[in-house]
């Protein structure tokens, strides 16, 4: 495993990260697995200083976060795991889910949790997610069974926007969706002068200033084009 | 570049795009970019036999694919593109928008649009759609131009789930949200039967069959431990 080539990243679809990642590492199978999700309690770390543990095939990564986590003792006993860190606690959001093969077959389970910071019941919710993946094994088998030494999670954060594909600038917040649709800044058929009110609201600090934005003018020709 | 390990894929940024990809082939200067992104007319091909021409080390993507796309005699001469298939054309939707590199600086202009099959202006719209991406020369310059030779286009499918990563097998829609809240294959705290109702709608062809669901139910043990 080399370095990634430009825009390439570790985007695993959960079929593989549970019959890849999560089974290569149950049996040991491949130690350059640690490249790419490494094992470490991420129950005895705060969330956010979980980046800076990824694998270094995923260093940079700024949307998801994969570990490998090792079962407590307690847990393997039977009892709860702990999942209280020094600042906060994570708690279950909804129900388990299935994780499915590309072939429909049942292959693990998915938990999901939020990060929540003060002490439980009366913690508040923050950004930070996780999903805690577990293997099933032998399944299809008369008696399938949950692999309980290890779990593979997914830490996260939740941005305002879905994906990092079409990130804006930091700050930039999006304007909703109805402004977008009405803005000046490119106008059909002449060169309008871009309406101020449209970029310069309070939600949109850090916005590239218009005197930028006004120079970019004669990019509109491009819009004529339009089908 | 060798073959991806698993998982890895071409999930660039709208600024890896426009700054790496689309600067790199308008200055000519790496060859091995084709393998990531080839050079093709989408707008000679309909839209569903475009993912097998995507790169080779993009193949098997299901999600999106990238291609450059060079422009056509007429719109280098100032006219409209021809954006019209054997089957349907392609129709821009909304306003182009800019593209922002991470320092907030304006590097491109993207322009999107959806495929409709038919004769404008009563095609049917599909789930095709495109984003074509222009690089922006020299900003910020005094006089800011559009890189109109070429531009780079991302393909993709508008599916029901807004990502690859947590899809459900072909064919299996997932259950309101509400229902899967609701839903009884997880019980908490008993073995309770899995409520047929629940898995057996109409929108959920395709499921996993009761009795395999059914065997997971030792499985729920790992729920007693739900924080």
């Amino acid at each position: 495993m080399e370095e990634m080539p430009t825009g390439f990243r570790f985007y695993p679809t959960e079929e593989e990260l549970v019959s890849f990642y999560l089974h290569n590492k149950l049996e040991e199978k491949r130690r350059d697995i640690n490249r790419v999700i490494p094992l470490i309690n991420v129950y005895q770390l705060e969330p956010w200083h979980l980046p800076k543990h990824s694998g270094d095939l995923c260093r940079g990564d700024s949307e998801q976060w994969f570990f490998f986590v090792p079962s407590q003792e307690r847990e393997v006993q039977g009892g709860r795991p702990s999942r209280t860190t020094a600042s906060g606690y994570w708690k279950a959001t909804g129900s388990p889910s299935y994780v499915y093969s590309s072939d429909s077959k049942v292959i693990g389970v998915k938990k999901s949790m939020v990060f929540y910071k003060g002490k439980a019941p009366t913690g508040r919710k923050t950004k930070w997610k996780m999903n805690e993946y577990r293997a099933i094994e032998d399944f299809p088998a008369s008696i399938p069974k949950l692999r309980h030494e290890l779990s593979l999670c997914r830490v996260y954060v939740v941005s305002g926007s879905s994906r990092a594909f079409d990130r804006r600038p930091t700050g930039l917040e999006p304007p909703p969706r109805e402004a977008m649709m009405n803005q000046e800044i490119y106008s059909h058929g002449g060169a309008r002068e871009l309406s101020e009110s449209s970029m310069s609201g309070e939600s949109y600090a850090g916005a590239p200033d218009l005197e930028m934005i006004n120079g970019l003018e004669n990019l509109l020709e491009w819009d004529k084009s339009l089908g």
